[in-house]
């Protein structure tokens, strides 16, 4: 896998060429006025509808490329663009083009005893290095995200969507000359080699922050090369617990919700917890909603005896993100049994209670130390659009900086502005 | 400098312990109500006052030992406390005491379509590993600053102030444990042994957040190193700018105070940039007041001539953190060309540009992009006091979650707590 020398000193030359066409775009960007970012976001989303047969001509080489690449039909079906998926991408635009600009925001002010007015006001971050796999209308998706929050992008799209991402990226590229933008605040990495996302890693210096969108090796690999800040997207490992004084019809269907309703993403629940004084009256009704609904259940010893035809869980079985019709079933003593068992087997995602006791519900949103606490509620609205972000570049299980849903105000970060009239100190 | 297998192991086995303590103590601080937490600050400040000869003794064992470690006149007056110093100490954690708790902060919330309450509120970090050289007093404000912030801190002090943080440590967790708060809320690493630090620094299942305090080569050893989120404090190459149309008797005095005020600090300026139309007139008189108080002047071609007695500059004059009474001087065309230098030779720490014309200012606030800019005002500002933070526990240089003054609020993440009844997604 070695390669010769020339070729890494090219991917070098290559990559930095890259990043200083980004920082120097990002400098431009960072001070445009919001109106002209929403006029390349709308001309963007009339590019898209008019070069519809274009984009889908593309995208159809990358289909028919998709089964060489060991993509089933699941990963095929994300891959495909066809028309109408492709009015939804430039609709999608035209919303992120009606959310307020971030930049500029006076997140606080106030003038000080000397007379100094001072206000801390949201500013791009610079520079994104986006890493992502197959799904070709992320493309579209980040590079709004990113311009609209003032930040150029480097988009480094997977090998199963060359085609698509390459055709998007002139649409993207070609609107961005036309209403007087730089080109370069959209770049597309034109290597997939990726000892080209090695070098990019590196640039500390040119890179403000790395998003890595994918499988839990790729970002594992970012965040251990990243010599720059990372915004990982790990696990969602969501519980729901149904406390005691639950509302049972509820519990019910918040805990299929949660499970069933899209069991492949991060915050469908994997487990579900139920205080020990309802365990007999709850789990055969929910294990019937569940079951009829295909779910596997996997049950610790008490809850096992409830439920007829589930399997034992092994310890493993809670710390396993299922992505699938399995659910891992617990009977807990009480409400701090359920926030110790969360504590130490939840991927702090999302974690919901069900409980009409006030008390409970409080010390449940105190204690339980997860991107986002629900009480009463699906944890599937762990979600930017369904929080009020507009729009989001993915969620971050990290709690520094963007915790949970990252929108356009997690990708800028604030500086001090601070007006005076001659104050020195002594 | 390879140490033994069985040593290895040891400090491995310590350093865990440790950091798990951490932990522990950690989860429990985080929702204590805030008036424990203050009178653990107030009980602190009284023990402080009533050990004050025992903690000098100790003091005095460190600072004879100083000159054996290396230390100047400077670092050793650093290094001590006296009575005096003490009650400052002693105030400092009475007025930590008197700001607004961070954790609870609900720093937006609304109402969704579907009846969800979206609350976004304000929760500490978890443990901050905090690591620092000489000056024993910022044992005792970073313990302050973490527990009130509900994190859990490692402190990890210099062998120069071993004794001094000895006590101090013992005065604080004894005030913990008085109050009914953990003991290991706040640890002191009790071996000066740099492995320590390399098993901490790996273990981001543990700790939160990792904050060097100290000098360059301490904070690229820990960035390099670190596993978890680093908060770093890089250098201060600040600038001032003298525009235009400056008031010019105030611009002089602002130069002065940036560059004179305290000349060791981070916050003060180390190169001077004036608009060519007014160099003629401005130079000589500043130059005047800057060598009245022993500055020596680095200049460009073109200042050289304006500043009898001043020697030209070298290239990396401009890139030089001086920490002492020398200045860089240079002769700029316009605000676009200070806007440019600053760009590419500030630290983006602190610039400050002197003028009357709004226009101007406005485009130098929005186009620098340091922690804080500053128009008509010492760079001396840029610090928590100064801003109406209340305390720091440094100066972040980074954009990512910190930057510029590292407060309470600094030291917290956050999390949506989402209240419903009974929604499901569709």
């Amino acid at each position: 896998m070695q390669s010769t020398a020339g070729e890494i000193l090219d991917l070098e030359r290559y990559t930095t060429e890259v990043a200083t066409a980004a920082q120097s775009a990002s400098r431009v960007l960072s001070t445009v006025e919001g109106a002209l970012k929403n006029r390349w976001l709308r001309r963007a989303a009339e590019r898209i509808r008019e070069k519809t047969p274009e984009i889908v001509a593309a995208n159809q080489l990358d289909v028919q490329a998709a089964p060489g690449f060991g993509l089933n039909a699941a990963a095929i079906d994300r891959l495909t663009l066809t028309p109408s998926r492709l009015l939804s991408v430039a609709e999608a635009l035209e919303q992120i083009a009606m959310l307020t600009d971030p930049v500029g925001e006076v997140i606080e002010g106030s003038i000080r005893p000397n007379g100094l007015r001072v206000a801390r006001v949201r500013a791009p971050l610079g520079v994104v290095f986006f890493i992502y796999e197959s799904r070709p209308n992320v493309t579209v998706d980040a590079a709004a995200i990113c311009v609209k929050s003032g930040n150029a992008v480097i988009l480094r799209g997977g090998k199963e969507a060359f085609h698509s991402n390459q055709v998007l990226h002139r649409v993207l590229s070609d609107a961005l000359v036309e209403v007087g933008l730089p080109r370069d605040c959209v770049q597309l990495v034109s290597t997939t080699d990726r000892q080209a996302v090695g070098h990019f890693l590196r640039m500390s210096d040119k890179i403000s922050v790395t998003i890595p969108r994918g499988g839990k090796s790729l970002i594992e690999r970012v965040a251990a090369e990243a010599r720059m800040p990372v915004i990982k997207h790990f696990d969602g490992i969501c519980h729901v617990y149904v406390d005691r004084l639950a509302d049972q019809a509820m519990a019910r269907e918040i805990v299929v919700n949660s499970k069933c309703q899209r069991p492949g993403v991060c915050n469908a629940a994997e487990c579900l917890l139920v205080h020990a004084e309802i365990a007999a009256e709850f789990l055969p009704a929910v294990g019937r909603d569940l079951v009829a609904r295909g779910v596997e259940l996997r049950c610790c010893a008490r809850s096992h005896v409830l439920l007829p035809g589930s399997r034992l869980a092994t310890e493993e079985d809670f710390h396993t993100e299922f992505l699938d019709l399995i659910m891992a079933v617990r009977v807990v003593e009480d409400l701090e049994q359920a926030i110790t068992h969360i504590d130490s087997h939840s991927s702090h995602h999302t974690d919901a209670i069900v409980t009409n006791d006030l008390q409970a519900a409080e010390r449940f949103l105190a204690a339980v130390d997860s991107s986002a606490v629900m009480v009463n509620a699906s944890t599937r609205f762990n979600d930017g659009g369904e929080l009020g972000l507009g729009a989001e570049i993915g969620i971050s299980t990290d709690k520094f900086h963007a915790r949970g849903p990252c929108g356009l105000r997690e990708l800028t970060t604030y500086k001090y502005m601070v007006r005076g009239s001659g104050q020195i100190r002594s």
